[in-house]
């Protein structure tokens, strides 16, 4: 249950953007695994969001700052390139 | 022309693989927008990849190493979560 992706950012809101910057220290880098639980009615807020044994409850806006990409979309150069 | 995409991490093949962490060194790390070049017939070798200014000409084998998401599938948590 729920959707599996890898972290690959977390973007700022303009300049000094404390909630980037507190997303990054809570762990939300390039390269971490995340899980976002199953949700409820859409638009439901906080959304439930896994890092390794760690669950955080994010708000929407805070969620929409972090760059991810669902582990079915992961391939490598290799395949990338063949497929070209 | 050529796929852009993003840097997930570069798998070992085995342990202590020093291919791997030749990548890492060259800059093959979690986070880095990456072009791979159009590439000739299909199986050619090595492959053109591009990171900031430097390109590199990888091995297929090599290349099979470094996982990545194609920026057409870079998505946010929050637009994960909301489809499901």
């Amino acid at each position: 249950m729920g959707t599996s992706a890898v972290v690959l950012g977390v973007d700022d809101n303009g300049t000094d953007d404390a909630i980037a910057q507190r997303l990054r220290d809570l762990g939300f880098v390039a390269g971490e695994p995340v899980r976002i639980a199953a949700h409820g009615p859409l638009g439901a807020d906080p959304l439930l969001v896994q890092i390794g044994y760690t669950r955080f409850a994010l708000r929407r806006a805070e969620a929409a700052r972090v760059r991810i990409a669902l582990n079915e979309a992961v391939t490598t150069i290799a395949t990338a390139a063949a497929q070209g």
